[in-house]
């Protein structure tokens, strides 16, 4: 990319609440230019068709940081560069579910990330429903012994998504609270929106002591099925069958690549995404959609006549889905010059128009995001009063105190998709994803030009509440 | 049900285009009554959630005619009875689909109906896409040998479904036509208007040869990526694992149940729709919904306080999907008093609302079925120019003279679950259903009592258009 290469002319903006007319003149381009550009979504294409699924270890996870390479390459970026990251395998395998008794159904299901496997032959036991985790503390003792807990809790559908925080809980310890219950499995219904018979996947974790029993979620209309029998029948008997299995971790990588900074190239504005997906679809929407948005946002800061005065670095982030190691990796090997990233965002939000920014940083420095912001009217986009939260890649470096900065996308109908064989390229919309694209390079261009910083996250605000209403980790 | 055995007084209603006082009356009670009744939907509840699948000659065909009997029984109708009906049974078992070259990608594949199975290690060969039956016609000679050919066909929403005879032929056809030319297998684009990945199955048939080759369906998301790679790409190699297998013919029912008729009980009034369904699904919209519509409108009309004057039968079909057994076996049974059926409707197409009346009987009688439609005007439903089709298990009837009257329903969202496991009960609109039962219930009421009759359906007439504009056939 030549402008990489290009003029390095000193910036003469200033810094304040307005942007001089100069400024202005560049962001109505840029804004302009990300608009008509179909940029972020060629990537996803690109990505998903020649790619495909690409969980932490697999084949796929491979050939995917060798694409994001070539992508960058192409693209002109410098110090295009792998950073290793050791990444847990797991293999998903046969899955099967059905009714057994006292009629014969067969369910859809899909293993929970993370889970074991049953025995050989399948688990059989009768179920026991409940509608919380709550619900499952308050059963009598032994009501839940040797059964199958159903995990009933359906999901809200929001443009912030909200309502991905209140059911997803019981997807990660849903399966080791009943194992302490003595369970012996444990099934959720789908976290998700939609009525397909597609069922959501998505880590789950084993309690303290290592406890869990094999998980699996149901699609949506088989966990309606499953509750109107229970309803109407005194014993209802499933049966599932999960061939997941863990193997030995792999190496992996985290793909780095920069815009680098004319004036002030040591300083770092973070654009992240991740590179993994679930297994089941093609990663469309989570988080190809990221990818697209962040690494053409980049490329098209790197197009313009004048060269950003800090660096914009894309970071793509080996193993999101399935326990954040590549972001963690990053936090480790970058926490010397961690107080060298003035900034982190992350794009993990699918396709869904972006329609506010939040943010998280000095109290007082508030006000030069504000000044950015201005920028981002046109698109639709306002700044929000809730703190940003950073995604779930970002959290680290929120720990150790990089400023975060959030582009709010209405997550409406993400969840119909998320985590499921649905999460192809045909939901990618071409152009909403540009606005998206054309947020993030004006906030990256803003920030790299910005006179003064967002100084630190104050400290009790590095660790985000665990499960806020408003989780930004998709 | 009291009411079947209740008062036979003489009925006072005249003909002609207007309604007396007393039957405008009946039919306003009988219209608040069905719109109230969420009857229908029960019915679809309990037969998809306690039956579930019914494909031909299959456990849960056998279920579904004994669930069937049960649910005349108890709802209080006469003359509940089975009629033999033999069945080609076809089971599906495994069927998998990759892109193996230049990429490697999962596809979402079901097998067609009746198509024959692989060998056991699958069929792997190069891909030639054609965008229709005619284009596959013109290839250069050779073209399609030792190929896999794949009918990408897309098919447009439409509230009359028309979009559905437009892109259905090559499902038929598509793999004898292919086979013809040397091809080793048939892929086709689902014939449906969602882009969830779940493969919509159907029938298929041979040539009069017997020739066919392997056919499956792709889900609308892989027959897009399948297109997008053949673009790109000189060359795409697919793998298609089909375990489909035909078994020896099995002995099914078609299930009969009347509303004796008081005066004239010799005289038909027939209510269709088929029990069985594909397998994928639980068969609630196709056509646990006709069975829904058929059987409470049935039992509306019993509950009358008059008895109407003609007998309503209402027959639930043996294999509609796979080869219309049941059809024809009803209409040889019943030749000899096909003229004693004064008309018959079909239910085969969902959960929409009906907007519509369609008549195809004596051209001189058409105004008698104008007064009858006065009583479906507050449903929204209005007399419409083209003839009526009468539905596929209707079409032996109709080849005998017998008048149709179909009820056109919003099939805008039908074809988005049509033929897949998406197809099950949370797709039910309990109050459109409703609505189409208050529509059926008023027309079997006002034919039982009318004065005069619709006569025969003309010659020309009596065979169907091949794949007309508007297809009723669902």
């Amino acid at each position: 990319m030549a402008t990489v290469e290009g003029c390095a002319c000193t910036h003469a903006g200033g810094g304040g609440s307005s942007l001089p007319a100069a400024a202005t003149s560049v962001t109505s381009d840029l804004r302009e230019k990300a608009l008509a550009s179909r940029g972020a979504a060629e990537l996803v294409r690109s990505l998903t068709d020649e790619v495909g699924p690409r969980l932490a270890g697999s084949t796929g996870s491979k050939a995917a940081v060798e694409w994001a390479m070539r992508a960058f390459a192409e693209r002109g970026f410098a110090n295009v560069h792998t950073e290793p990251v050791t990444v847990p395998r797991w293999e998903r395998g046969e899955e099967n579910g059905a009714v057994v008794a006292p009629v014969q159904q067969l369910l859809h299901v899909t293993a929970l990330g993370g889970s074991n496997g049953t025995a050989s032959g399948g688990v059989e036991a009768e179920v026991i429903e409940v509608d919380s985790l709550e619900a499952l503390g308050r059963l009598p003792p032994g009501a839940a012994a040797g059964k199958i807990v159903f995990y009933n809790i359906p999901m809200d559908r929001s443009r912030d998504g909200s309502g991905y925080g209140r059911a997803v809980p019981a997807r990660g310890v849903g399966a080791a609270r009943a194992a302490a219950l003595g369970a012996v499995a444990a099934v959720i219904r789908s976290i998700g929106t939609d009525h397909n018979r597609l069922p959501h996947t998505g880590a789950m974790r084993r309690d303290e002591k290592g406890q869990s029993v094999p998980a699996a979620a149901l699609s949506v209309p088989d966990a309606d099925l499953l509750h109107r029998l229970i309803e109407r029948h005194k014993s209802v008997r499933l049966r599932l069958t999960l061939g997941c299995r863990w193997l030995p971790d792999a190496q992996s990588a985290n793909v780095v690549a920069e815009i680098p900074g004319a004036i002030r190239p040591e300083e770092i504005v973070l654009l992240g995404a991740h590179l993994d997906s679930w297994d089941l679809g093609t990663g469309a929407i989570d988080d190809g959609a990221g990818v697209g948005i962040v690494v053409s946002a980049a490329q098209l800061v790197g197009s313009l006549p004048r060269r950003p005065q800090r660096t914009i670095r894309v970071v793509l982030f080996a193993n999101e889905e399935n326990g954040l190691s590549g972001a963690q990796a990053y936090a480790k090997s970058h926490q010397a010059d961690a107080d060298k990233h003035v900034a982190a965002l992350e794009a993990d939000s699918g396709t869904g128009r972006a329609y506010g920014l939040r943010y998280l940083g000095e109290p007082q420095a508030r006000e030069r995001l504000a000044a950015i912001a201005l920028a981002l009217q046109p698109l639709g986009i306002e700044p929000l009063p809730a703190d940003a939260h950073g995604g779930a890649d970002l959290g680290p470096l929120r720990a150790l105190g990089v400023p975060m900065i959030d582009v709010a996308q209405d997550v409406s109908t993400y969840f119909d998709y998320h985590h499921t064989a649905n999460d192809t390229f045909d939901k990618i919309d071409p152009e909403s994803l540009a606005q998206v694209s054309a947020a993030f390079a004006l906030l990256a261009q803003g920030i790299a030009d910005l006179d003064g910083d967002f100084g630190r996250v104050p400290e009790p605000k590095r660790q985000p509440e665990r499960r806020g209403p408003q989780p930004m980790s998709f």
